[in-house]
């Protein structure tokens, strides 16, 4: 097939080189992206006169038609046609003849899969912001659910202090909101528009970039034609986005498969989110945590494979640069999933707020609050804490925990002790006293609660102003 | 040495483990912060009545005289007490006794190690910010005193169009722009007090956050106390924006290398930024260049290697987290380096505008105005990039370029040359003409440059906002 | 429809889950391995009298068509199956009814999966390997071909030392050879057989895995079941190996695009080889070297992706690990496009030597030799670099080089000199006077090349001998 | 201070270049490597009549001088001199005058740089080495220690068959066996002279590379000078070796991790290996483990960040190349420590047996053979796998586990049952079940043993003959 570029050439391109260096395999999923941005162009171009109305409308219409075709599965995408502009272009050009042609009047395939990847990312961070904050709605509910849930707090994977199942679930949302944070730089990244920058320097017809903007709905637009085509921060934007959301995700697989064991059995993940084994018959296995926690390594992947891929590119478009787009793609997939279905697991999860309750009933969390205890007396923390570790030591080799002791014992221990001491260290008061800002108090835990209400429906609002914005 | 935490242990811990799980070698850095945060606490407590007004001013005239010996490098750090917070702790109830033990009162190791390191983290956001403002200022000053020059534009490392040398330059300039625009998210991630955490689950003292936030300049304090002791994300982000950091100046970095070589001859290198060779004797490398470069690869390891250390991570603490620190001070470093020397190099560097415009004479750099000739006065595009496509491949044969073909010659090639054909494709004429608001044209390149100045100045007042509030 | 492993489930899977556990999208490319795998663990359980030698029959037979079935694209492969080992057996049963239940005796999809990827890994290493040969054999034809030619020598990209053209190639020759040194350690780790090994502790059948291993070809057993399921540094090798080889050609890419430039002109790659501009007449682009040099980063992400993935990953088998194939199945199919379009664009290549040589004329890569001729007078080397380093100082400054100079200009620089200085650093004695072992002299650059023969006979030799022990 | 490179430079170095280019920090490990270069330089220089047998001698014995008084302490390095190499010969030239200056004849600093780091892999190689070893005899004297011990094994971390302890620990033997496999091409790509590659071109003086390989023990010479000074694939399979090594053991600290929780209780580390908590007397923390599994990081930071670097490097020498010293030596420490940590953990560690055995007589671990039960006795697999998966089903509702039900309750499940039910899933048929050569059953995890003993004598001899080659 004749290139459009052909014309210095004297020899056809290599068939391995065609199959290769062609991104229609992929790019294709921007399709809605280059006919809007298509229709943008050919609509600035005949208000400035620089193509006529009619042919004008005449590629706007055929546009719609290719759309339409593509979304009822009957177009026939050519690899030897390289890419989804071209595909889209050859289409247009046999359909309607010369004005098809027209279309490409000022500007280049340089700052047309710019425009177009740009509006696809302003879209995916809509699509994953959604995501993020119905992930963030399924933790509130479990927490408000099982608000009077206490469960051992580790450090180390050691129990370390009694804390609210609540308040643990709600780090999770803590984390999630940061990430939901990081979506506004990208999206301002990504509503920058790279249209008109040419193939690098501009163009020499009178192109009204501002009115494109408007069709397109961007923000702003490049400043500079050269940074407009060498730009892929907004891709390394979502990417590290993703790298992020990922690893707080890994963290909270980790724990739902350390919980969903037999050893800890703090939970149980429904039959649906689980599969089993075809040997052993007793197996429920956490699989889709494994997943998630396993398909970090892929999205920073993704990351790093971009950033080495862009270290050193002189400017301005290198063809280095195509490999911009399936890493993307698939990080988008990938946070589809994992966001989702996290939401239904969580939501689905049935909690074992019992036996939560009963193994901190048979260990030493409360260690502190004795030590605090003795410390609140006058003694020296240090001192307070090595009186306490003795009498750790001394209950592990005696088989029993703090709880088991009696008040005399207490008393052998230190004469400090008084009566109190076992109403003192109960794992409720344990729960109860850390009532500072960040404890684990319920009081706090209620309104971390409240406040991300509250922080949800802003998000929500965030993401609905966007898509307006955009029209999705 | 007796461990602090020595209570229920009956054996010490072996020489190799001290030696490898000890932190001092790089946490002495963050002595600074680690004092501050003492101070507050222990002036918090004080209010609290947690301990007496004499204790806080002990502990606080004490760590006064710590920080001094330290800076006066009379301080002797040991590896036995672990990390820089055992040290001074140590040091400082060396010196006034028991009230030094109580500083610990309602706080853990846990917080406070990520209080300092949120307070370097800020600090090192306006450190690295005043570097990236610089460089952009060295941008514009070179941009500005060059503006006239004209040097071939590239795509694919093949020569495109003619661009301003300034305009190529403005790109850069771009880019520093929006890694400018990262930091405010570092920082407000950084700004978010985690003291109050304890261990992991907030303490039983009474103690008083919104007062130790107030004396530590901090924007928010952390919502939840497990996410406050396992958050790393603020440090991520950082080395996140060194990454994007590093891979704009290995762009700029291998353009520096490619324009000093003598193929290019497009700059000259100060001597002061280069070195030689013991062997050749008419060398002059530009190792500065190519040492940026090589360092994106160290950068981006650092990141990559936190992303992999906290992927799975149970929450609360663990001891993996401790590698967070080694690769942030080595970002820091890196960058003061790398964005230091640039705005060094560009600003003594020789610009040879000569040599630049002289190849662009000898180049089809002017071939895409040919086209645009053509078809402005009618013909498609397609056709038009045809005909100039065989001209080219003609004047190749015949050793020549488009500039050295008279009138005669355009016309024998298409009737639709007209004699201004000579004056539409001169290189002046292809700057000029990409006059659209992205494009090369001298006034918008001057008007990037205003833009860029009261840029530059916007930051400079929020990085100044930034000082003032953390008293740096 | 009905899972394998339902019996203790109460409730289907869902769907979102089903989709995003399900590798059949992928793994189908393992079909041949799959069916192979199982034929020869049929016959041995019936050699074994575990089942009947009917049943093995029909089983074999059955396999056989449903490979044939796959091979003419008439096989219909089911998200809801899961992976292509379930497609497989259920399509096998619905075709021979209860014996093709009887194929999963004494064994589990977790050895069966992992034969599958060790004998696809091993076929792959051969496959690799007969590109990087045949890589090789391009690059000493290439050499053979232009060994008069002397190119100037870089370090620092600045010109050092003039070399001949086919010693520069010949490094490459050396990486890649490193490359194919490689591949035996990941051939012997891939021919390892886990088959028998079971979901992670054996079987209670009484197998004979020493018969499996022959049928199959393997070269050793492991000896330990549960690493037999958890293993995956096969595959890590074999990203290891994928990265070592992008790494090198990425250099090479890099070499070429440099060689293409305007401003080199070294060489000139094949039409076939290049794309265009839509936008710009007159370029001819090196897509292909850019694209090499691009996808390295994707190569560096699957090897980081898979080491991040198996990070803390307890034993034996964990779902995470289902991650292990489309970076290995990507890396294969890269790998295969990159060598071989290499080796091509090698062998179609102009080289300029005429230009080359030509410019050497005009630079300064003889000032080492015209040192070393002062040294060997007995002028201490430290001396002779400074006042050749002062000539070339007074060079550049009058505009000329030091083959511009007369006799007497050199004996106007130090009296050390005579009259055969001239003779003493002409390019081409620059180059034969470098004869050491491992120098650019042009009768060792002839034995790198016979030697380099021998080795991509024995390679071939080595590479026949494995494709003969799998049977390919 | 004097470049010995200063010659055309009319300017000095910047102070910050000078500093940040400089690489005498982390380089002067390699102070021993750059002696006995050197004086192997000396002596064949000498011996081929390039330098005095005089010069030679003060050379030596000056260098002889330096080595000790590095060794003592007492030797000044400079900044200003950049690196050890200069440092050393400033020193040397300082002490015999102009004899030092003709060490350099010859050799150019590329040559001598990585010469150097060659000597120095290939001891690095060697000292790793022992310390695989040495952790897989810890591990064989683990397991042989508690041959008896059974223990649940897990898939997705599910308890799935009962093994043995000693069989579980064997497959990290088997792991790190592949590790100790992959030093042999380590060494090798290490043991290959570059010495004699000049700059990168050879050299006009008549040296004899053979007569230097022999001094310095090396195997063989690098063919092509080129690649000799642009190679760094020997230092990227160390760090991949490293990467290797730490994912192996990222795997072993989660699985020690989670056996001293207190809900496994698998385990007890000794107190050498374990820290306390300032606030928590009760807490054990398994720090050493921990900090391992999170060290993984970092090392694959310096695989990727070296893979980065050296990705579309020109050839020859860059500068970047100075990035691969400080990865490979932060490589060598945190394995020195990983390793030999482990190896004295294992050693050290209590093992709860009694704990593991009495948690599987609480569990379904024998559920898979309960179905073998049946399928044995004709009943099809998957059918038998149904109904086992039933009777969990039901054993769950009721609170109990298959072990508990008698005879009659088997035999209401299905009249398959037969009286020898009960003994045919006891923990102990299970384990002796898994009879075939891979599998758990005792015989075989002592085969292993007896392997394993055999194994290690034979790396032991290759590291002590690896040893005697290199003179350590």
């Amino acid at each position: 097939m004749a290139k459009l570029w052909g014309g210095r050439f004297t020899k056809g391109t290599d068939k391995a080189v065609e199959d290769f260096t062609s991104s229609i395999g992929f790019d294709a999923r921007m399709y809605a992206e280059d006919i809007a941005g298509s229709k943008a162009h050919a609509t600035m171009l005949a208000k400035q006169g620089i193509i006529s109305e009619a042919d004008a409308k005449a590629i706007v219409d055929g546009l719609t038609e290719i759309e339409q075709a593509i979304e009822a599965g009957t177009f026939e995408f050519s690899v030897a046609l390289e890419d989804i502009h071209m595909n889209i272009e050859k289409r247009l050009t046999d359909a309607i003849g010369e004005a098809g042609g027209r279309l490409h009047t000022g500007r280049s395939r340089n700052d047309q899969c710019a425009v177009d990847l740009h509006m696809y990312v302003r879209k995916a961070v809509v699509h994953i912001g959604e995501l993020i904050t119905d992930l963030r709605k399924a933790i509130l509910e479990v927490a408000e659910a099982n608000k009077d849930v206490i469960m051992p707090g580790y450090t180390h994977l050691q129990r370390a202090q009694p804390v609210l199942f609540s308040h643990h679930l709600m780090a999770y949302f803590s984390m999630l909101g940061r990430d939901a944070k990081r979506l506004a730089l990208i999206y301002d990244y990504a509503d920058t528009m790279p249209l008109g920058a040419g193939a690098l320097a501009g163009t020499t017809y009178p192109i009204d970039q501002s009115y494109t903007q408007e069709l397109l709905h961007f923000g702003k637009i490049y400043e500079n034609s050269m940074d407009a085509v060498s730009d892929r921060d907004y891709v390394l934007e979502f990417l590290h986005l993703a790298s992020m959301v990922m690893m707080h995700l890994s963290r909270l697989s980790e724990e739902l498969i350390l919980w969903s064991s037999t050893e800890f059995g703090f939970i149980e993940l429904d039959d649906a989110h689980c599969t089993g084994s075809s040997i052993m018959p007793q197996k429920k296995n956490p699989d889709v945590c494994e997943l998630v926690r396993g398909k970090t390594g892929r999205i920073y992947g993704h990351l790093l494979g971009l950033l080495t891929t862009m270290k050193g590119l002189p400017l301005t478009y290198n063809k280095d640069m195509q490999e911009d787009k399936e890493g993307i793609f698939d990080a988008e997939d990938t946070l589809h999933f994992a966001l989702s279905i996290n939401a239904a697991m969580l939501r689905a999860m049935k909690v074992n707020g019992a036996r939560m309750r009963a193994v901190l009933q048979d260990d030493f969390s409360n260690a502190t609050d004795m030590a605090d205890y003795l410390a609140k007396k006058g003694v020296p923390f240090r001192e307070a804490h090595a009186i306490v570790g003795a009498a750790v030591q001394h209950c592990i080799e005696k088989g029993c925990v703090l709880a088991d002791l009696s008040v005399e014992d207490f008393k052998a221990i230190s004469p400090i002790f008084e009566d109190d001491i076992l109403d003192a260290i109960t794992i409720e008061a344990c729960v109860a006293g850390r009532s500072n800002y960040s404890g684990t108090a319920p009081a706090n835990v209620m309104r971390q609660i409240e406040n991300g209400k509250k922080a949800v429906r802003a998000e929500e609002a965030q993401l609905a102003s966007w898509a307006r914005e955009i029209q999705l």
